[in-house]
């Protein structure tokens, strides 16, 4: 390992993304042969004492307060993009053309026309060998490249319908504080952005499809918030007084539509984070005319898959996928022994490390993220419009 | 038991419906005390042959081969309607005029115009002592009547969000043979009304509240069938040779709508006969300011219930519902020992035959199933107009 | 079915059990073509009032406040013993001797001893056309009866691990007050006779092989509980005064054990009615060299499937047993609506009826009931002395 | 963190464990503040290209294929045992008697008088500073840490019953190839000591209760094995022809039991590692007068817990073990994201430098796990003695 050539890497933001990526690439060479040594060379952030203190607690070599001084430095070869949404096309046009790879955080931008710009430039720079690709790090679980894999392998035959929720609970108190996810000039959107873009990479993923058309609602239940803190909280354990000032919600609580794919199937679609009870259920049903699967973030070792051919006698197969045949499985634990969510991150750095070593195009895309997009803005044009189908 | 009144029954009607209100019927007066006695009285049907097998096998004292001769008849005193839907406004209305009771299988009718008229000689009958009723049977499964106590108690909050999946599989194999079920005149809607009826009225009625608008989505994956057999069958095992004549699915195969409701939730809704290993999935799921429930049918003796008020170390409880103080629970056996499909029926009847003897509107009355009725309407305009927003 | 040949029944007892056995006769026929039309000829109990109400609500057509009054009655083909433990092998031995076929519930008897003079008498009677069945109605749970189908079938290859448990929860209160069920004199035993005995049979039915000898250890938590009411109670929500005189409680609360069978596998049986939480847990799992089978009564309609050649992508397969292939099922319902408590009790019936019909001998026989308490008495003398290993 | 104090660490083992441990020293102190600050300093192994590429590998600074020179080195601080456990006794106390910490891999030793002679050492070594614990790692799951907390809070009362299982099916296959781990010279023991240690340990920590007897039975279920690689492989997948030379196994396959605690609950203990189709299922159950626990590490993130006050409205609540105010949880990632095996070796390594730097004895102790051995002992005494009753 110690002979491989360095990737080093220049990583923006610090918060939640920020040390799940940090763990991700201090782990992987650790449990994967990777042709490339990631080096953590470099953080940057606007808060200098921030940043320091990050970069000790995370592991990295260096501080930069000013991303477009992390850009310059010679001895950074990727820049790994762990910052709200409305920085993401500047930073990483700005990197691309810089002959840096790129990682981006998901949503990839905060409208479609953003979007377009950054995948243009990507799409130029790959053919300078510069690449990047979009973190849409739920494509990493076990489990969920299982059922892709099954897709692939015809097992469910043709694909008729999807059915997709991703359900969390942290804002349901309505006194959980104020955060940039909840205002539309940093993240873009919601729910819809922030959770609903992975069940839609998801279901577009493993169904090996498109979406064309929505019929959306969005919805918000609750438009002020008290004012605290540093507006990057998470959790809905808020111990702000019911009477602080309070800012007011721009994005949607709830996103639902139904949709179609460019292969036939339909599918409907939920993103919300008031559905009390449900921590991280980022689900994914699809039926097709020869079997099923089903998965649940909550249990994410598991992907249940339905044989008809097994009928009479079929049902739900409650396959723990850690078997050393099962994607990225084998290099971690015995069987049984599940994994948990960072190693989804770690996954998506094996598989950027490796595509960036052999020169390829790393999935997915920007164009792929690109696509994501358009769905994200056909709901929002739907939902403002009765709900009237909207191509994407 | 010997002493109370009589309750004289005359049921059109006796493939599966009839055999499960047969059993109800009969088994009712057995666990729970009732204040009139129903006595399996008459059933009709066309098929000489096959009405007389049927009334030995079910119990029926006599046959009729013409429903209006049996709603003639002085010795019956409630008519049980359990033929298709195309059927239910003529006999409803003929019955109660004659001043007999009725219970009508849902949906209530095969159009919004049919229920209207039916409604209306209902609530006429109503005020002469004759009562009517529809069969949302799912009403009376002890783990959704609880849900519904449970709303009712306010231990859910404000209802914010409301999913409700009705899933089963059997027509997933083509070459299942045609049934009167896809066939638009006998039956109105396919999924739609079949199943999506009884999650839009167990919406409804558990939240108390009623839905205001739809955008709509309909797909009909399947549109040709074998022609075979008695056109009754229900199961996807047909043994009909893939060469067999086809005739023409008139309906939708799949329902999936966005939904609103007058006290200000939002619904997602999917009825389909497509999701391949799902046998019998109803299923809810409403979230609350202060707790969730869930419920699948596929375990039909749990209810889940989430209450935030023990967070942090809250979590879905799994409610056995054979609790003697759970509703209808008490009259059948021990704690834990759980109830079947069919025990909804008996439940019915118990209800039905309690309101007729109090002489008092039983729920739902037909204009409780009439709103169902205008949901169904509205799901279908929405989807014939592009998706777009549908008020009720 | 009207013309088929009576087969008129005179029942003992009309508790929990009683009632039970009396919708089972009542709705067999109703669901299951039968040879012979079980007719509720007559039910016996000590108590005047009570049995007259008792068949007044059960659908009896006659009563008799002694049973072997009941014996004695010409118009009677069949006794359906619903007593307790202790009056089992007197009313069972003089009914066959009086020619009577007869339907016991288990345990068979009390002792090894009345268990073999039950037997003698029965195979004695056999001979002469006069059969018995003890009623272990598990045995009747469709997904019970598929297990079996699937070991017979060699699907689990060679079996080497059992793990049973039956856990209620009834008692945990140490206020629910004193029943007959907890008095060895009445009883036999507690747990262990009650629902350990259930598991002892279905563990062997199932996997085809004898239990061989065991280590056990038995338990009682509460060693007084109230006196109060008629000592029939079965639920733990007794409103009785914790002041209440109380009266000694002379059986186990709690069995367990470790067995050996004769055909090499190892098993592991949990009898007890003190996990709380546990309503009707009765659960069985076997691991073989191909496959393994796990169940739980409280998803009674589910038998969950492990096919070891479906590795790498293998899992239990949870297979709802309600297809018309599986077994009993294809009587009821739709597949997906599931089956109830008291339907195993239905199919004990329907099983019985042609077993004598045919002229052959039931199953469970009283010689298989008394393997069954060869081995609770194994258990009784295991756990009397330390735990050392008993040879059943 | 930079400026806390040192603690080098030096391994011995870099199999399975080896790999456990080591990501557990690089990753506590990125997601945990420590007071002192860990260094992968040195591995030790006897195959010297083994060792250094697993140091390469695994993040180790130098390496020693010498554990006595490893314990000689003055640049090393805690010796981290993670070898088969015939070699734990002489590393542990030699380590110790040179004045390094210990952290030894589970079950202690391979028998009770080596188990004595650690925790003297340790004993007498911990008055000088010298500090050491047992690599009983799942205590450190969050779940099962709140299990504990929960027994500690009285949510459960008096416990009554325990129930443990570790079910894994890896050598299910008669053809997976031989490991030291079913030689008993070099385990000590099979299942009963490999994962029965697990169950007992847990089981008497959330309890707060030592096991005072045992009756058992063991079983081996394949005796031959062939003879292959390099006997470390964990896996049941062997590629190992079915005509290889065989080497014998002599060790349990299997071990069941039955216990009594010292406050007075019984318990049911399974260990096996032929349950096919249950990979990691570490489970136990607790009843108590109050409330009930339910676990498996198959969901290794979700606690059961029942709480009888709540009936009748009561049901196993499935707590998802992720909240900032659960055991560990807080540390990591927001509500509803999932840990996985590795972060218990974590957790582990946070409470060793925690009680080391604050100069207190870390749990578990030596003692702790000779009491876990002592059990151990009396399951081999009384399986070799037709499972009487032997006390620990």
């Amino acid at each position: 390992m110690t002979t491989a050539q360095p990737l080093r890497v220049g990583m923006v933001g610090y918060a939640f993304m920020g040390a799940a990526h940090s763990h991700a690439w201090r782990t992987a060479p650790r449990f994967f042969d990777l042709p490339m040594e990631p080096q953590l060379t470099a953080v940057a952030g606007r808060n200098e004492d921030g940043v320091r203190a990050a970069a000790a607690k995370l592991g990295w070599a260096s501080t930069e307060t000013d991303w477009r001084r992390l850009i310059k430095r010679e001895d950074i070869d990727l820049i790994d993009i762990c910052t709200p949404g409305d920085t993401h096309a500047e930073i990483a046009i700005a990197a691309l053309e810089a002959g840096k790879h790129v990682l981006c955080e998901k949503p990839l931008a905060n409208s479609v026309a953003e979007a377009e710009r950054m995948t243009a430039v990507a799409d130029a720079a790959a053919k300078r060998g510069v690449f990047s690709m979009c973190g849409f790090s739920y494509r990493r679980t076990p489990a969920l490249a299982l059922a892709r894999r099954f897709v692939q392998q015809g097992r469910l035959g043709t694909v008729r319908q999807v059915r997709a929720q991703y359900l969390q609970d942290w804002l349901s108190d309505e006194n959980a504080p104020m955060t940039w996810r909840l205002d539309k000039s940093k993240s873009g959107s919601g729910s819809l952005g922030d959770i609903g873009a992975h069940i839609i990479d998801a279901a577009q993923w493993i169904t090996g499809q498109n979406i064309t058309g929505v019929s959306a609602l969005l919805e918000t239940f609750v438009d002020q918030r008290p004012l605290a803190g540093d507006m990057v909280g998470l959790g809905g354990h808020g111990d702000v007084g019911a009477d602080a000032p309070r800012g007011s919600v721009t994005v949607d609580d709830a996103a639902i539509f139904t949709a179609r794919f460019d292969g036939g199937p339909i599918g409907v679609f939920e993103a919300t984070r008031y559905a009390l009870g449900r921590k991280n259920a980022m689900r994914i049903e699809i039926n097709g005319t020869k079997g099923s699967l089903a998965f649940d973030f909550e249990e994410m070792n598991v992907l249940s898959f339905y044989d008809a051919a097994e009928s009479p006698d079929a049902g739900f197969r409650r396959i723990f996928v850690t078997e050393p045949e099962h994607p990225y499985a084998g290099n971690w634990w015995p069987t049984g022994h599940g994994l948990g969510y960072e190693h989804g991150f770690t996954h998506q750095v094996v598989d950027l490390v490796n595509a960036v070593a052999e020169q390829r195009q790393p999935e997915p895309s920007f164009a792929d993220a690109l696509q994501v997009q358009r769905v994200l803005a056909a709901v929002e044009t739907s939902a403002a419009n009765s709900s009237h189908w909207q191509s994407v």
